[in-house]
């Protein structure tokens, strides 16, 4: 709360130094401290109502769908048949939203550390956590690594959508968190993680990526523009088991029929290609 | 200056309401009113150097070269044969740097209406500012729409590397704009002009399309992200003349070699493709 001062709310960060967005707040609709993190809904002024954990934007009701619609379609596009999809993380209910739209999915099992998050999305802000309404959607209130412990090569597709690399998230960007994913994987499996912006710190994305190439084998970095976020973007980590697997280009492609009629703001498949493209200065770096 | 508080730099502006971004400024360098603008040089403690014009952020020297390459090797590189280039505005010299890169223009001139602009530039950022020293380019400090009145048909590309529109760059954004610059190129001449974020005011870019559309064959939007511009993203229309232009596929080619020797550090043959394709909510209105 202190991060709001004369009607803004401003998101100052060691992860992102000498800079920092700002937000005007018309009300704050709930603050609270849960067992794992601070829990800030405002109602802003331009930009809907904002939910912030830790003192970092999660998500604007302007932009979320940018955010929720590329970590969902990148993985789920590029497979075959995913058939049974994990998300860990996603306790707004944004990502289910856009996951149970994808006609291959038939069920979904997602693992939320934080029951608090959860209970204040539906209460908030209904236009993410209609998500958890989807009839293919089992919600479970635990923690991801325990559950990946006891579920193995069980999923087609795992999506990470995680806060940033401090606090409750830090180790799901790990190496032993990208074991554990494999594991939990079947054959030909697909992950997509939050990696955060190469613009901040291209040398943790580095390391992020080498951490997903020891146990995945083609591992691509893709991004989406948030402007909400910090830098305006955000980078998802994408890794597929099997060497002949073109992540970059979608085997399932929604119509413009079905772009309509799910309402994807964002997602299609010329934007699934485009998001793999990156300046020089990352490509260099990544590998891409 | 009043937008410096507690060693920070606020880019508070109707422009974008409800959102600021903010760098954090180690010192003033020169602050001064011109006969067009405010002109404000800070040395930022983590992006380097800052150029702010009537309050708004024109670059900073850590993610200048992502605009500087995208405004000028879009249109350059749709180009068959850019012999002879136009730049409008562009008073730090980092459109010049870049122009001058590219292996077939032969002759650049320059219009910047503000000198100050100018000496700054060469005073504070010398690392955009070295654009100016091409032998190549040819700077004149005069009015951009004065000069293209007794100059027709005459530039194979023009590049308006614009601030936004309000103060001295409002007319820029307008249909006898574009109707001057029609009649200052050469047949199957290309233009390109800083157009602002369909994230800001989607309305805004479209009517300033509209205007393109009204004297230019073929129009597309393209994007590049900025992580200090407003939103992290910056939109450039980009118009031929000739209906059987493909903007989206460039033309010329930087080898790797190339791309090295040259110091891109954005701009590559991948990204050009790839900066034309925009999100569903943006391009069912803009219909790129």
């Amino acid at each position: 709360m202190e991060q709001i001062k004369s009607g803004y709310f401003s998101e100052k960060n060691d992860l992102w130094p000498g800079q920092f967005f700002s937000l005007e707040v018309e009300k704050v609709l709930h603050n609270e401290k849960s067992d794992y993190q601070d829990i800030l809904v405002v109602q802003t002024k331009h930009h809907g109502k904002a939910l912030i954990l830790d003192g970092i934007i999660q998500c604007t009701e302007r932009d979320e769908f940018a955010y929720q619609e590329m970590i969902s379609f990148l993985p789920l596009c590029a497979h075959k048949k995913p058939t049974k999809v994990l998300i860990v993380g996603g306790g707004d209910g944004g990502v289910a939203r856009e996951v149970s739209k994808h006609p291959k999915v038939e069920e979904i099992v997602q693992v939320e550390i934080d029951q608090k998050v959860i209970d204040v999305s539906k209460k908030y802000i209904p236009s993410m956590a209609v998500g958890f309404a989807s009839p293919k959607l089992t919600l479970n209130v635990c923690d991801g690594f325990e559950y990946m412990r006891n579920h193995k090569e069980e999923f087609d597709v795992i999506i990470t959508d995680s806060s940033d690399p401090i606090g409750p998230a830090v180790n799901l960007f790990t190496e032993s968190y990208f074991a554990l994913l494999k594991e939990a994987l079947r054959p030909n499996g697909i992950i997509c993680s939050q990696a955060s912006s190469f613009w901040l710190d291209l040398e943790h994305v580095k390391e992020t990526m080498r951490n997903c190439k020891q146990h995945f084998d083609t591992v691509k970095f893709a991004i989406a523009n948030v402007p909400s976020y910090p830098t305006g973007q955000i980078g998802f980590i994408v890794g597929a088991l099997g060497e002949s697997v073109s992540l970059t280009t979608p085997l399932y492609k929604f119509t413009d029929n079905d772009i309509e009629r799910l309402k994807l703001r964002y997602y299609n498949s010329e934007i699934h290609r485009a998001a793999f493209v990156l300046p020089n200065f990352a490509r260099n770096v990544l590998r891409n």
